[in-house]
């Protein structure tokens, strides 16, 4: 397992930057919408389902399906394309890669309801933006489509939800981007402080083993 | 970036094998139950947990809060322990670091639904995850706890849901495990073929292009 360790590093301007280190995989990803024209070959999309694949879930129970879509194939792509939100569509079009992701809510072996899809549908999404980061691919994950009109379009059964899109490609040019988007992307990201959201003993109350370490 | 790829040790034996090389973080991540006596050290857990402040999420909400308790104060540890149902109370006592996820359903902007409130929990919970294994550190998530007894012990607000649980500590020996529980630890992990979840236009129909590069 690798030991490297990276600081997050467009924190630094940030009041609540990170001190603890993340493995770089981790430390350095982040959502981008700039694609260059570079197709993916299947061998890397491969990869990038394949990590999806072997996340973890509720009862091995894997409640993730996948509706992908390739440049490759004009049809499926447009298809897939229209599904999203036009505020997406005018960028997204440029992804040489659309993934639609889709839980199964229900566990197949008794039709309970499956209260950890969405959550296990997340971790494999993670698991695949960070293969596609380590194939050197960006991803943005869209909630911005019509869930309906991806229902009807690949006849997606009741007991199935339709969860996000994504769109995957190389990296591109920031300047391809509208204003919003590319001051968006340059901009550094911004996250809750640990002490807002890890707690222990009570509600609120922070952690204090991991602040004191922070703030020590 | 690393650039390393490792295809996952134990699933030589499937007729599933993976045939797409993975980041090693991704191929080797798996849910181990048996750990040491040995305690987490708090900048370890901080890393763990900016691990998941750094994931994904819709609108950048960050839907996830995390109650920790260390085996350093016995009297967090047992009260987060009895959450717990009785069947993984007999194992995850031995984890040094207990978790649960919380998820904000709303959002705090404007109080509507998040439908990927628990999507995103579930990615934080990934990366959580991931920066565990990173660091040395076994993982087992659970959904094996007793939600209403979670909210009532961290008073936990309505517009708020407890998720998963999780036992965090150094890998240990399975055989202090139960036989059940040890046969489930050293047996490979299995999941479903790539064309059964990987779509192309058309539900259940395997995308072919990912298809083909396994199969070719």
């Amino acid at each position: 397992m690798p030991n490297e360790v990276v600081l997050p590093s467009d924190a630094a301007a940030e009041l609540s930057a990170p001190k603890y280190p993340l493995h770089p995989l981790l430390a350095q990803r982040r959502s981008l919408r700039a694609f260059s024209s570079g197709l993916v070959d299947s061998q890397t999309l491969g990869s990038l389902l394949e990590a999806a694949r072997w996340a973890p879930s509720s009862m091995n129970e894997q409640p993730w399906s996948f509706v992908v879509a390739t440049q490759q194939n004009e049809e499926n792509f447009q298809c897939l394309l229209a599904c999203l939100l036009e505020f997406n569509v005018r960028w997204a079009r440029s992804a040489p890669v659309l993934v639609l992701s889709i839980a199964r809510l229900t566990f197949a072996s008794n039709g309970e309801i499956n209260r950890h899809a969405l959550h296990d549908v997340g971790q494999a999404m993670a698991h695949l933006t960070l293969q596609a980061n380590a194939s050197g691919l960006a991803v943005c994950q869209m909630a911005g489509f019509d869930i309906q009109r991806a229902r009807e379009t690949y006849s997606i059964p009741d007991d199935h939800e339709p969860v996000t899109m994504a769109a995957i490609g190389h990296p591109g040019d920031p300047a391809t981007l509208s204003e919003r988007l590319r001051q968006k992307q340059l901009t550094p990201q911004k996250r809750n402080r640990l002490e807002d959201f890890v707690f222990e003993g009570k509600w609120k109350q922070p952690a204090q083993d991991v602040v004191r370490t922070i703030n020590g």
